[in-house]
Parts: C-alpha cells; structure tokens; sequence
C-alpha cells in the first residue's frame, strides 16, 4: 500500500478467462528438467519428435507470455548475464532482481489488497472501539462508505493503519495476516487475493531463479503484511522482503520476550524510498528491477546507475478485457494509486526501459486462470 | 562499535601462536569431504587405518575446539535440529543463526576496529578540514590522544563518526572501507584486522552452513563498514549483515543516480534494538546465537524465547596469555566497551547459555595463529 496517497477511482474490472490452461512456471520448469534427464537415461528410446518438444519445453521458460519484443527483452538478458566467459557476464552472487508487489506481482485494484485487510481489520475490532462509531475514518467504513473515510487523505489513511496494524506483537499481527489472507477474498472475482497474482510474472520469478538470481520483493505495502505469505505464493522468503514498516520495541510481555509493534512510521518503502530500501536491506545494487508505476521510478533509475548489463521493466495495465485498465499514460484512465504517467512512459522509451502491455503481451493474467 | 558508550581501558594483549596449526575450517571441511569422495572410489585400496583417519576428519569439524562441555552443546544442538524425523528436527529455511561481530566473531580491543577507522579518516581527512585544530574531539586525536578526544562521551563519538562516515555516496564509503581495510593493521600484533578473527568461531561459521543453516552478523558496528568484506573474511554476504546505519538519501549526483550518506543516526543496532534489527531484516526469529557481552543479551533472549530447540553461546575473554582479559565477570578486569558482567553470567547460568571459556574451550584463538 502506498500510504502517501490516497486512492479514489472507478472499478472496470471484468475477469474473463483466457484460453491458454498454462502451468505454474516452476512446475513448468521442473517438467522440462525431468524430459531432458529422462531423455538422457534413455536416448535409445528417443523418437526425434519427443526430443524436439523436450527441448521446446526447455527453451520456453515463460509459456504465458506472448512472443513479442517484451518476452525477448528478458530472455536476452537473462542469456547475457549468465552466458560464463561472455562480456555480460555478472556472477550468480550479484544476480539481484527486485520486484515490486501491487500491480506488479498481483491486482491492486479496486484497492490495494492491504487497505482491504485494514478495513476487515475495523470492523473486527470495533466492538472494542465504542468511540469509532463518531470518529472519521472509521464511523464511514463502518456504514460501508470506504470513499468518504478515506478523503480524510494521508491523515485518514494513517489513522486507519495505525489502529489495525499497532498495539500486537509481532507474533499475533503475523497470525492475523495468516488467517486473514488464508480465507480473504476479491470483492469482484471472488477469487483469494494470493490467486490474483500475475501468471506471468511468477514465470518470470521462476525463470530468474532457475538462472541464478535472488529474487526480492520491494514493495510500499508493510513489510509485515508480505512476509506471512510471500514465500508459499512468490517463492520468496521473508527474508528477501522489503516494505514499509512501523517501529518496533522488544519487552517482556508475560515473561517472554517479545516485539511489540508500536504506532509510529519507521519507513515508507516508497519513491526516492526504494532505492534507500534496497541498499539497507540488500546492500547490493539490484542488475534487474521490475515496476508499475510512478512509485517504481527511482528504484528503476537505481537498478541502471550500476556498471555492466542492467533490466528495467515496467507493467502497463491496458487490458480493460481481462484486468483493469489505468494510466494516465497512453490515454488510459486515470488514477490516484499506482499510476503510470506519461511522464513514467516517457522515462522508459529515452532509457530503453521495457514496458509490458498486458494485453499484447500477455497470453494469461491471472494465475487462477 | 557500541556507539552509545566510550572506551577506556588498559591494554593487556600479549599474542603468543598456540602450539595448533589448524585449518580455515571451510578447507578442513572440503578436505573432509574429498577424503571421503577419495574412499568411495578407491574402497578397494583402503586400509583400515586411512579410512579411520578420513571418518575422524568429518566427525570433527571443529578442530580449534577443546573436547569439553561448550565444544559439545554445539555439536549435540546441530545434531538435534538436523536430524530428519526427530522430535527437535527444523526446516532448513528456518535454521538462523545470528552473530554478534566486535568481540565474538573478531578482536575488538584494545579498540573496536571501526574506531580505528574512523581515527586514521580523521587524519586523512584533517587537511581538508584546518578548523578541527582547535575542536574536539578532533584536536585530541590529532595529536594522538585518543583517551581525552573520548573523554567526551556519546557526544564526541557521534560526532566523530558523522564527520568520517557521511557526505559521500555508498559507493565512494564502500571504496574508502575496502581500501582500508585491505592494509590497516593492528596496533600491537601488527596483523590485518581481518586476521584477526577467531578460528573456533569462523570453523562454528562454516560447520552452521554445512548443516544448512543460514548464518547472519547482527553487530552494534557499521553496517556499511563490514558489509564490504565480510563475505571474504566469514562467507557472510552483504544481505545477511545486520548492523547500525545512518540515514541515506536518493539523489542524482552528476546526473547519476546514488545514494548520499547523510549525518544522521537511521538505527542503533545494540541491546535491545538487536531484536528489532534481526526482525526487520530477516522476519524469522533465529534458532541460534552468538555473542560476548551485555550487547548481545536481548539478541540470546529473543533468540531463546522462541518454541523449540534453542541454542544461546556467549564468549568469555577469559586468557590473559593468548587475547585481552576483560570481564567484570568472575574477577576478570573491567571495560566500558564490551563487557560481560556479573549478571550477564548469572542470566547465562539461569537460563543454560552456554558460556565460553577462550582459555579452556579454545585450542586456538586467532585466525593468523
């Protein structure tokens, strides 16, 4: 969630299956491995034919994308990097790839899927919260009106965090996630948020790791959100999480010790704040980064400063169709969260950044599909 | 570096090669292995007694260790959380372990060595800067009179790290630490910092990530300061060091984006905010840890407070002829830097940390040995 704006937009959202029945990436993967071994145990066998399509099998790692020059950007840098002996070659330790989360591993439209946790979270506990019923944000979200609540902007939206997302240890908030996310679903497909992820990135994930690298999330959702769930959905473990995050203090609670997660801002994984993530967190600079929106610019930016071959791609929600289509750029409609300028798109053309059409590009969406 | 308390103690170092010639323990391991891929492929010409040689290898990978109780808690806990089925067994992805670096992991008297550094900055740096003629803590240290330049306490050494550690870009910090680092010596063995590092902890190091553990530095000093060399010296890459950092900014410096170090304390990464660094950077709560003074209580505590097998070690600089005697527990002098107190060992003692004797539980101390 990225917690310095305040999201206000309109649902075009329409999901509709499309024909491709295309695997999980890593599942992909492990079946081109288990033809090529098989056909090594037993190549008298081989029929010319089931060699060629093993081998096809092998060569496309990224089966939900359509070939195009988007597909072929990353395939010729991942063969660039790795390639031992070539000009482009980077060893597997400096093999960083960050990727951001909302809107670019999964949906973040009507809202982010964080805000959707925070107004669940309202509700469970207004009981214990009388006074909400008289207080902005919460006297509207609790009759429904999530517009209204939150045109209190980053002030509402920081109250609203705060009183969700404070006062537990750490422990029990990882619970609440977990049992939240576990059981949670898409106001408008009715999907588990964890299937609203984007098929074609989790291939990309896959791809990138089968060749080395280390994939991270770097995201302006909370840290502590991601964690309880990434490493099952992204194959990404916490450890390889950056996000936004509150304080934290460590004390005895019953005689145990505990880290208490207090209501105060300790960093916004955000802008000019991901390149600062990255180096804290990482402390490499990243050799590939993977974005949506003007959020992801600097980290961007970031990622090229570096010597030696660089990948920076951006995802441009154009299907109306099959997702959610925002811009502003290209004549798409605008939005306050998430958005992609013209401004953004200009950057990307002048520095040779590859930008998806999901559309074009995309032979599935979601990986629920 | 504590940078919450100044230092002022005696110098007590005497170093003196124990009798040991041991190995790095990453090579004793490797040598291990290949003696054992050696014996299965030449089983036909084995002798009895070669083989018993070979097995007595893999079964010690602690070779800088005494037999004794400290040696042995080590080996029991490694054994017990690996041991598939077991009723203690944990995942490989959750077996953690943290250490402290300043004291535990290398020597860090008779200063800490980012002390050291900061010192022989303030040199370099001196002509640039005719003012600090006349301006503690500078003017003391310039003429070499460390004791009256930290008679000034946090103020003085927050001032002196300001002035050495900010206003350049990481990358330019990076290059300064590494040039350093490559040639500075110790001031009394005349040995490279970095080789100063204690052999029995760098065979713990190797023997942790042989069993599958991932192994983590989470230290009061720089985390931009190790982060450049601890890869080479520990095999700890930069992602896995956890350490006090001051605030970084994204800018575009000479039209390239980077990011400035700013005079400005971002996180203090000793006592009580070891627990919140390891949770911020690694979101799992380790299984094991390793430190040497009351520093590093919180991070045995936190450590110890999760379910399941636990293991807790502290180091004692307890010999007099080898390394730097320093306590104040069991009679051993005071330090204001890096002390294990009284009350530390008894809280070790109450909850069966194991505390280790340099002098009684190490064959060898130093790396360079």
């Amino acid at each position: 969630m990225k917690i310095t704006r305040a999201p206000a937009f309109v649902w075009h959202f329409r999901c509709r299956p499309s024909g491709y029945g295309g695997q999980v990436g890593g599942q992909a993967t492990l079946m081109a491995i288990a033809l090529v071994c098989a056909l090594a145990i037993t190549t008298s066998f081989a029929h010319a034919a089931l060699a060629a399509e093993a081998l096809a099998a092998v060569a496309d790692s990224l089966p939900s994308w359509n070939d195009g020059a988007a597909k072929q950007s990353v395939v010729e840098f991942v063969a660039k990097v790795t390639k031992e002996g070539g000009p482009d070659f980077v060893a597997p330790a400096e093999r960083i790839a960050v990727f951001d989360n909302d809107g670019t591993l999964w949906c973040e439209q009507p809202l982010p899927v964080q805000l959707y946790f925070a107004l669940d979270r309202v509700k469970a506990l207004a009981p214990q919260h009388p006074e909400w019923k008289e207080k902005e944000p919460f006297a509207s979200l609790l009759k429904g009106d999530v517009k209204t609540a939150l045109a209190g902007g980053d002030h509402a939206l920081l109250e609203l965090v705060m009183a969700t997302h404070a006062g537990m240890t750490t422990v029990e908030f990882e619970k609440i996630v977990k049992d939240w996310i576990a059981t949670a679903k898409h106001p408008k497909t009715g999907k588990l948020y964890t299937e609203m992820t984007y098929q074609p990135m989790l291939e990309v994930l896959d791809y990138l790791r089968a060749n080395g690298f280390k994939t991270y999330i770097v995201s302006g959702g909370g840290i502590e959100f991601m964690r309880p769930w990434t490493e099952k959905v992204y194959g990404i473990p916490p450890e390889q999480v950056v996000g936004s995050s509150i304080k934290t203090k460590f004390e005895m609670r019953d005689g145990k010790p505990a880290l208490v997660r207090l209501p105060e801002l300790n960093f916004i994984d955000d802008k000019a704040g991901k390149p600062v993530g990255i180096h804290q967190h990482i402390g490499r600079r990243p050799i590939a980064a993977f974005g949506n929106s003007v959020g992801d610019q600097q980290m961007l930016e970031y990622t090229q400063g570096g010597s030696g071959a660089r990948f920076m791609l951006l995802v441009l929600h154009d299907d109306a169709a099959r997702e959610f289509p925002y811009g502003p750029a290209r004549g798409l409609p605008d939005v306050k969260l998430g958005a992609f300028t013209p401004a953004l798109d200009g950057h990307a053309k002048k520095d040779g950044w590859t930008v998806v059409s999901m559309k074009d590009d995309w032979k599935q969406v979601f990986a629920f599909e």
